[in-house]
């Protein structure tokens, strides 16, 4: 049975653009957003209105959502109005935010005794790659579930993963943000050593990044952090709230990770700037800062 | 003029293959390495044999060496027999080892005042870069020494930049040991995590890889360490041998690196196992033996 | 105006003989326990029962509190049946749990609401120096409350502190566990250390202990390690609970701590070995660990 | 036999009220420095000159020696015109400097082949220590040495303990630091809270120094920082000279000490602040950096 009808819940930065390439690609998209102004690009694009992710989910086969937090997804999908009370036994619900691993469990526990299937589905990739339709998808659930709601996933992402059972997905997603957050200092260590030792960093940049040294935050938000550039691709904020549920599930699976601690630690010296919303480059600066 | 007589000490694991490059591509190449055993192949290629490396230096326009540590660079370029004692007034020396910036900006004082131009040009890519000819070559010198050359590193390297005068190559490959030490922690703490938690560590890699938070020791090395294959590319006791260059380095300039510097006592507990001889990868044990 | 009846809530291996040293004062002490087994010994000793918090409070010119963590004392102290049903305008709440800042705010907030002042007094010196009323005690709140609470104070403990406003207690215990946690850090590296090079660490702990840099924990806590004793004064798994308090603290206001973070993930390196329950010299099998 | 004449060589900071204690408690002393305007002083207390280490040791039962470095204490002792020229077979010799533990074995395995017997017998106490001859002394050589030299020993020191063979004692005197340093990382983070929060750091330290945080760096070093005094009690450019010999020792015996690097970059930072001949509290400064 072919998915026709597919449902949006939270359109911001990511979820918006995600959202427009689910109606690019033919679906019938109903939406729904808290604060209703950011709703209307959508509509006028043909997308149904509802007055709440209950109504979401009783007009989809699969709904959607992608908000801020842990506390958000058990809201819009447990709470009063929430995914739940719409959503008919058979359909499926696929969170695309980051959040606890033991969250999503949760949710998917609660959502199963009503026949809803659940898939964590968080996504890399950023704004760009959300528009662009070319995310990374981890997604943890029942693998039929993943296979049915395959093509939804397809039309918003390009590496699409199954990568275990509930809450997979945001384990995987936590070690993308670990793997991520540690590459950025292994860039703002190697700033600051070139600058100190009076090397131009953008020639070791250049040099650095095609050999075994490389990475893609090398390669792309290095050299904004040396031209002075701290435009957010991802928000510091935001990968601090990553890295303390990093520390939280290393917490619960008693998993010493000294290196992700560390760069928290750091990148709470931008913080410390009320640099938050900068882009995570900015934590070359931590680095800068204890040299002189 | 053009460069046709190279000369080439020290033909190790890199170096003989760095040297057999320049044979392959037309240079009349002169070679001499501390154990004669080495020469052999290189002889049957028709490379010269030398007695000394001022005998290297003294049938070469320009002279190569890849040793293994400072004092190495030391006594071949400036001890008894050493290049100085060879080489002519107008020649270059190039050296590609990885040592102390402070060592091969001495030596190419001690050189300049015999009029010999040198180099530092320490390579990226490991013994298959060497082989394929595709090193990252970072070199550090004079400019109009480095476009006379230049020929010569092409016929080794792949992506070849001039980084800064003397010594500035040492810097940049110094940048790229903490770069790739610390990609490596993120590699395996992501691999710790997702273990712990019960996810199977090569899925993760699957799709972390393909994201921003990729990285050439995510792809290439992570996917070993996760299978238990330890060969070395590049060996645990090279990494830590350069890891204390990139802290005195540190030191010298003042520059805090705390993420160099937890890398490096992590790699010693590799090392504590009698496993120095394993590849870098070995590094991912670290963090499991501390998560159990 | 002088205080004669005292009640206290949270009869655990702390608060059992804090309490019995506020009847051995001569308070006219009231008692309630979640689990009523444990109030047994103190009614035996002429304590008087109860039959909720609030009905302690009710016979209480000052009530005090020792429970596990944030949420047992919102639970006590507001939740139904609670303090705030109970105690008189004008009386006195002393929690003496180790708590976040902010859930001590805010039940002091909750608290002053109904006329009632409230001290956060968090301890530190173990179950010894609760039974030996030699706790040193770090008082958040007013300083006209804390005056008039200061005898029942000092039936508990000896060095007792007025470091500021309500919060302020707790702010000061979380610098505490920092600074014992770390300098258990400095005992494992310097035991580590000794050990490696074939150095006894009796001997070694014998003379650093005697200078600049001993300390409480090098004297106390790592002779028990070297031989083998893990009994805990103060549990590992204790010790994590606190240094979570720590890292929020740390996070809200963007205070990076490299130290403390860092020892905690090494702390769960014992408690992935389900040795949450031995006492915190553990730490020193984190390093001995690494070594082997 | 009692021992009458002995020997001092190096009259810094620690040396000269050394051996003026040593010229108090009745000895003959002979005494040579580098830079000779600083033997006046001892000469005008009736101590003996010299004109080189190697006379100095002519005329001693026993020869001490406090200088800054492994290579000083190679060339006083093995050097032209050092003691190994001087000294007698039967005599004895005793460095006090802070070294590496193998230029220790090195030295007094040299003296050995004529017969000299070396104690290892770095100190700990600072100038204070010195002048006031209650040092703590950690020892490494012979029992029997050990036991011949302990009346000279005890008239510079307090605490003096034999923890091994030669080289032990230096072993033991980096394990003093590390622990020292980390004592200091302990102040420095618990400061930083303190502030942060909002919390007096004078109240802060005056209670936790009460209880089981407490540490001497705690109670003695921590005021002066809160205070903005940083006159060295111990320079901080001497404490990372110390940590470099800590990591050297950890290299080599594959020992993880992750701590004690993370500190040792953390006082780059004051040093990158050109104030390494501030004291060590200055790390406080460094925690306080990253914060704001």
């Amino acid at each position: 049975m072919t998915i026709t009808r597919v449902g949006f819940i939270g359109l911001g930065i990511m979820g918006a653009p995600m959202a427009a390439n689910l109606l690019r690609a033919g679906f019938d998209v109903t939406v729904w957003n808290r604060s209703p102004s950011r709703t209307a690009p959508l509509l006028e694009a043909r997308a149904n209105g509802a007055d709440s992710p209950a109504d979401v989910a009783a007009a989809s086969e699969v709904t959607l959502s992608c908000v801020t937090n842990s506390g958000d997804v058990e809201e819009v999908a447990l709470g009063p109005g929430g995914v739940i009370e719409g959503a008919k036994p058979g359909s499926a619900y696929i969170d695309c935010s980051t959040i606890a691993p033991e969250t999503a469990r949760k949710v998917a526990a609660a959502l199963a005794k009503r026949g809803v299937a659940m898939l964590d589905a968080p996504v890399s990739g950023g704004d760009i790659g959300a528009q662009a339709g070319t995310l990374a998808i981890m997604v943890g659930g029942e693998e039929e579930t993943f296979e049915r709601c395959l093509p939804v996933l397809q039309a918003m992402g390009k590496t699409i993963v199954h990568v275990g059972p509930s809450g997979a997905g945001q384990v995987v997603k936590l070690c993308n943000q670990i793997a991520g957050a540690l590459n950025l200092l292994a860039a703002a260590e190697a700033i600051g050593l070139a600058r100190r030792a009076g090397v131009d960093p953008n020639k070791m940049l250049e040099v650095v990044s095609a050999g075994a040294a490389g990475s893609w935050m090398l390669s792309n938000l290095a050299p904004r952090a040396v031209r002075g550039d701290y435009a957010p691709g991802f928000m510091v904020d935001l990968m601090q709230k990553d890295l303390r549920l990093v520390l939280d599930a290393a917490n619960e699976t008693h998993t010493p990770l000294p290196g992700a601690a560390l760069v928290s630690q750091l990148f709470q010296s931008i913080q410390a700037e009320r640099r938050g919303t900068d882009g995570t480059q900015a934590l070359v600066d931590a680095i800068a800062k204890l040299a002189r």
